[in-house]
């Protein structure tokens, strides 16, 4: 249990824009939706490090997956499922390239953290988020939250990880 | 001064391989070579995340650069140059297709952190390392320090960054 992956934020901007233009779109404000995440938990940016992805395609995505002090122990420990009180934070930006970096190299090869994208959160409260799996799943832009119908498809995308309780990311060592 | 770049381990790797192969190498053990990072500064892996990087060409890395609490500080405050007792990681793995992300996503486009390359440091200390720009860098690889020779080239090339205090990787927000 030392690597990760994080599809959080990927595989929600994906499926999202599938459920918003779908026919199978529900709306935001429908009855009997899982709770999700509303509000950026506090301090997440001090939160260590878990690992980093980046995604092609139409994400175009860098991104670092930070873990507060319950979900790093887990993490580190290799013990599932993660306990109450565990977030995992996957902070997203454009992947840019470098032109600084690549007038060092004397070629285009560099690519850094670019404009923020997103912030996503999975916050675990087995009472609270009973209907998907124990995980409360968050997804910011410019600070606010996404509504019910973007969230949606979070649940049956992350229950495929099922072995990793819902969590894609490895830790890096 | 928000962000960041990080060429630490990307530069000296190539620039290490000219240095080795060149005509213009010095041995390992050459008199009066600049002092470098030949110890890991213990507790590097809870520090706290500064940002990503994607270098592709023979690098082919993906990488996280991390900071002590000393260097966070300067680099949240914008505040040149970094003060004594700064030490900057850069973390560097693999830029590796993650199979298991690709199957979620139905097409190649998730790369994720594989296999450890190097970790790289900059240590601030204006005395110890006053002959390079008051930083003492470092690169390991399998826990063990390169020789002079392969870190030669990390200060010429940092220097590129004067206006930076040396450093590269800027702060992701």
């Amino acid at each position: 249990m030392k690597r990760i992956a994080f599809l959080l934020g990927a595989v929600l901007m994906v499926a999202g824009v599938v459920v918003s233009t779908g026919p199978a779109a529900g709306p935001a404000n429908e009855e009997g939706a899982p709770a999700y995440v509303t509000s950026i938990p506090p301090g997440y940016r001090d939160w260590k490090w878990v690992s980093v992805a980046h995604e092609e395609g139409n994400l175009n995505s860098i991104g670092a997956v930070l873990a507060n002090d319950v979900a790093i122990k887990a993490y580190r420990e290799g013990k599932l499922p993660f306990p109450d009180g565990s977030i995992i934070a996957a902070l997203h930006y454009s992947h840019t390239a470098s032109e600084e970096n690549d007038k060092v190299f004397g070629q285009p090869q560099s690519f850094v953290a670019g404009q923020p994208t997103n912030i996503q959160f999975m916050v675990k409260d087995s009472q609270k988020y009973a209907a998907t799996g124990g995980w409360g799943f968050g997804h910011f832009s410019n600070g606010k939250p996404a509504d019910a119908a973007f969230m949606k498809p979070c649940f049956p995308c992350h229950e495929q990880m099922k072995a990793r309780d819902l969590v894609f990311t490895r830790y890096a060592p």
